[in-house]
């Protein structure tokens, strides 16, 4: 359109994109955010009827872009807009870009979260805006009426106006919908509503399901099937808002407590496979109708749905068996993005919803760190970024925009509390934070569903309900960092037997010692054993680091960040006393919660994001531990502790981490810690 | 890859397709035939094993394409060739195409019925030659094991080696291969073959089938669904053979006897429409399994299909509410090509089986219509040729390469025998031919069932079984149209009274006479209202066809084409005589039989003609009779019968038509009537 920018022409720069370019004056906002490929919503497509198109101007001198803009260089609010505005309230300063016209130089504010009837918004929900330019998008359009003189037929001639209007040249249309459009199309006066699904890689357009009339609002699914939770958010595929969230555990647990176990179950029982599937894609479809009610939502709105889970999760959700991901070579059935409709899998959505799974990276590095990666998006900077995501194994991303690097550490599930004598999974009763008087060798500690810590009043009274029933696998690794740090247990591991004389807590287990950190029913304590199955762990997890460093040719990260529960509830300082992961500026390691939730939705709203990440999935490079002869060798070396200062001599401050929620019972994605730095310059006061 | 033709490289010509290059000598002639989008089958790739991509050496010099062909121009057989020759037989001439390399000039053909194992051929399927680029590809390959240094999954890799040896870039995955595809590999040692589907309007190619190791046969269906009766074809789309046919009554019957009848019921009973669409999809599915156990093929290898129908056939096919179509403004719901799974229809082909169904015209020229013109190719030659169809509406189909118009005109019923005084359908004991002799006025007729004339010794004890029953419409036609040769009728269709003096066979009947056709039980008349149901359902023909021909601004048209059943067994002479057709050079005018089986079975084979007929049909020009003022002046002047000269003055030798198939029994396909000349030469001595 501009192929010569006439100077006198205003310029019009789009935030947050950055994409500039001139205009006649008199072109509409809608129009001119087009031609630069600027994604503005639309439905009505310039009717001012959706107010889906809503956007704001900056005012100011930007000097950067060397710009002015000011309020005085949009048209003022027409009668169509005031029409609107009247009818269903438009926010201050915000404007319809379809009625809207340039007129001079501006800077425009295209928001990410044009709420158009309000909805409950979680608070708990991943604060993060996502660009949206969603796979599906609603078309509104008014069809022509049929006519004898020119005999199309009522469907060809609504695809005929989704060309004109819309721009679609090729448009395919779902079987099913063949016999319903001529009722849709006669009930509200041949004015209706299209979703059209668009799939980049098969540049293909889809309709996948019709409304009369104007239909403004679409929602999807983001969903992370973990092997112990599954969770899932509903969003809004035209404001981006979170509207209700839901996490349950796998049902497949009943099978087996473990992914091995579960690939097992398959191997010994005919229906094993079977069996998981129908589990997890009912346990799913109930997922999807309790954030439908909580979200006061009809199913048959939710036309999109993200899925990500580890490969064997991914696998028998779609119904493939796991087996071959049971043993070398570890081959995947399918490591590219998998697309279908949702009717597949029986979801019980919209009868033309679709369905997308991001690709997987390895036999071992499911679509899950795919979808971290996409969150956090180490491939997008300059920086040296690690990620880690703990769980039986531990998947490892390492790269910046040059070369990414991925592998899975077999760290076994001691981090998860699993293969501890009192070990348990995080649930309330668990300790889940542990302190060790330097000079005392007294502990106190916390446990999930309490914020009192066990020497604080009123700790007895507040856990009374749960009692204190074992220890999660944060509150194992802060115990054993802790009783390192007291010098409890060596640098090769070995609990002291010699402390014996100094405090009752050192007892005498045959040849071993243990240390009690809780007399109770059950008595809790953390035995030699303890110690070295988190040595192990801790071992193969640092292994598999240093062997990226090693192809990345880094001697150290700039940035970590921790994905999943058990990052999100693992205090770093500890994770580094133990030797978990390399030194690090302390303010550049962050938990991110569920990232691999994050990443889903933003494949979910942005159908750019599908394409990057599978672009950055077939570029990744996929370490394989067990070909790696200088992984054996790390793993050993690891197996010490290192030689560290105490960074918390003298602990005096409660440390303030984020309340646990409890998975079963509402939301399950994890808040960010967005002020670590504070609250660790709080514990250093 | 011939930017620049090296003239010292051989010349290489293809037939029938008449593309021609010059190429390095050692090409293999299927790279060459590739090289020029040559179509040559090849299952295997070019491994020498599949047999599919035979080729023939044409000998001679050939002045019109500056060209000689030689047998030394190919190289001798190899090992490869001669191994697969030893093993499964080549026919005398035939080389692979993957093997045999190009020395020097060549013509090659390229034969349309490359028959790997032989199969049961139906001797009455269309003899016609289809040139075949079906839209289903078997593709075999040899895929890489997995490697644990390249996780890819399994499909990945298939798709990799479906990109390196064919060429798919783009490839998409049917959805329930998923669970299969590590199970089909490891079968094979990783040698598999690929179904694959080509979406050509979208650009789209998807792998719809898996096969371990060489998979070299797969079929495909060609459906008519008639009003009355459905006619199918099993057909190899390796070989383009009719492999088995079959046809039966449409059980839509039972819901009513014609089109009108049945919107009727689905207007009158809610689940009216249900109930039809359930009845003619599983009488096509019984069909499938007819034609499937004939061919001795299982329903699991039939991979596509094609089918055309009238408009509410169409529309009731594929569950549509034909409502719409009963009145003004005859809105289809779609009118153009429908796409989608077989399965959707649950006709039980291969889970991942394709279904195309021709676009419709319009609101009463139907995809059977499409299937007539893409048979018979008005648009692809120079004359202007007429294609008329007759049912209870007749289709018409005028043009050329240049223009195509197209109509329906309201004939009612009168031509299939209803609205006739003894009329019937056609069906053993229907008189369907009748000869009256000029002078005494004594008629002679045959019956269906019979080869017999009336006055033949023998007649009587040929029809005891059936008796003579009734008259069908081709017999109407005749007895009409010899009544008026005779002057039993005049110009204006009144039969003279004045005539009973000279025969006992008028008779009085009230205020008008009728003629006395057969004496028996029933006795068969053909009374005034007989002749003027005919004349108006010709009047209406014959005022569509000048309709059209005065769009096209054409005196005469150049050919006629009369297609279906009724076109079958009407002699052109007498629909001559009654001015149902414009004159036209007697050899110009054929019948061509099912003509919408021959076009459907082309869309089947060769994916071009899809594209072709979809563009055709978009640029036919549909005149609606209804609205155009002209039709009812030319409807009032086509009542009369047209002054003609008797062209059988002295009727003295039988006719020789095609004995008529009962359709409930067997093939639904009409023969074509390729010696009309012959016999009309001899009608004539």
């Amino acid at each position: 359109m501009n192929a010569r920018p006439n100077h006198a022409e205003p310029l019009v720069l789009f935030m947050p994109s950055g994409k500039r370019g001139r205009f006649p004056k008199g072109t509409t906002v809608l129009d001119a955010a087009r031609q630069l490929g600027v994604y503005v919503e639309s439905v009505c497509g310039g009717r001012a009827t959706c107010g889906r198109c809503q956007i704001e101007v900056q005012e100011g001198h930007f000097a950067k872009h060397q710009i002015s803009s000011s309020k005085q260089n949009i048209s003022p609010p027409g009668s169509t807009e005031a029409r609107y505005a009247e009818k269903r309230e438009l926010p201050p300063g915000r404007r319809l870009s379809c009625s809207a016209t340039i007129e001079g130089d501006l800077v425009i504010d295209v928001p990410q979260d044009a709420v158009i009837n309000a909805q409950v918004v979680r608070k708990d929900a991943d604060t993060r805006v996502i660009e949206r330019y969603p796979a599906v998008q609603l078309c509104y359009v008014e069809v022509e009426q049929p006519d004898m003189h020119k005999p199309l037929g009522d469907l060809d001639r609504l695809k005929e106006q989704l060309r004109k209007e819309w721009g679609y040249k090729r448009l395919a249309v779902d079987f099913h919908l063949l016999s319903d459009v001529q009722n849709i199309l006669r009930q509200e006066n041949w004015a209706v509503t299209a979703a059209i699904h668009h799939d980049d890689e098969d540049d293909t357009a889809h309709v996948i399901a019709l409304w009369p009339g104007l239909k403004n609002e679409a929602y999807g699914l983001a969903c992370d099937i973990g092997s112990t939770t599954i969770a899932m958010h509903l969003v809004s595929l035209l404001s981006g808002r979170v509207v209700a969230s839901a996490g349950a555990p796998n049902p497949q647990i009943r099978f087996g407590e473990d992914l091995m176990s579960r690939v097992s179950y398959v191997m010994m029982n005919p229906d094993g496979r079977q069996a998981m599937t129908r589990a997890v894609q009912q346990e799913v479809s109930r997922l999807i109708e309790r954030v439908a009610v909580e979200g006061g939502v009809n199913r048959t709105d939710i036309l999109d749905a993200v899925f990500v889970a580890n490969p064997i999760m991914h696998h028998l959700f779609l119904g493939i068996d796991p087996t071959e991901l049971g043993g070398a070579p570890f081959a995947l059935a399918v490591s590219g993005a998998v697309k279908t409709r949702a009717s597949d899998l029986r979801l019980g959505l919209n009868r033309g919803a679709r369905l997308y799974m991001l690709p997987c990276i390895a036999g071992h590095v499911g679509a899950d760190a795919a979808a971290v990666t996409l969150s956090e998006g180490p491939d997008r900077q300059d920086e040296m970024m690690l990620i880690v995501d703990v769980g039986t194994n531990a998947e490892i991303v390492l790269g910046n925009r040059h070369r990414v690097v991925a592998a899975s550490s077999p760290t076994g599930p001691a981090f998860e509390g699993a293969e501890i004598s009192s070990g348990q999974r995080a649930a309330p009763g668990a300790i889940e934070r542990v302190r060790i008087d330097r000079e005392t060798l007294e502990p106190r500690f916390r446990v999930i569903g309490s914020e009192l810590w066990s020497d604080d009043p009123g700790f007895a009274e507040a856990v009374a309900e749960t009692g204190v029933t074992g220890i999660c696998g944060s509150g194992i690794i802060e115990a054993i960092a802790e009783m390192y740090l007291c010098g409890i247990i060596s640098e090769d591991g070995v609990v002291d037997g010699a402390l014996a004389a100094r405090t009752p807590r050192i007892e005498s287990q045959g040849r071993t010692f243990a240390y009690l950190l809780h007399e109770g029913e059950p008595r809790i304590t953390v035995t030699q054993n303890d110690v070295r199955a988190i040595q192990l762990a801790k071992a193969a997890l640092y292994a598999g680091i240093k062997l990226l460093m090693e192809k990345q040719e880094v001697e150290t990260v700039d940035s970590i960040r921790f994905a999943g529960a058990f990052g999100t509830f693992i205090d770093p300082m500890y994770a580094m006393v133990l030797g978990l992961i390399p030194d690090c500026e302390l303010e550049k390691v962050s938990a991110v919660g569920n990232a691999a939730g994050t990443g889903a939705r933003m494949a979910l709203l942005n159908r750019n994001h599908r394409r990057g990440i599978e672009a950055t999935v077939r570029r990744i490079e996929k370490i394989e531990t067990a070909l790696e002869p200088k992984f054996q060798e790390h793993f050993v070396h690891a197996m010490a502790l290192p030689n560290k200062v105490d960074p918390f001599p003298k602990l005096s401050l409660q440390v303030q981490l984020p309340p646990r929620k409890v998975l079963a019972e509402g939301g399950a994605e994890a808040p960010r810690r967005r002020s670590r730095e504070k609250r660790i310059a709080r514990r250093r006061q």
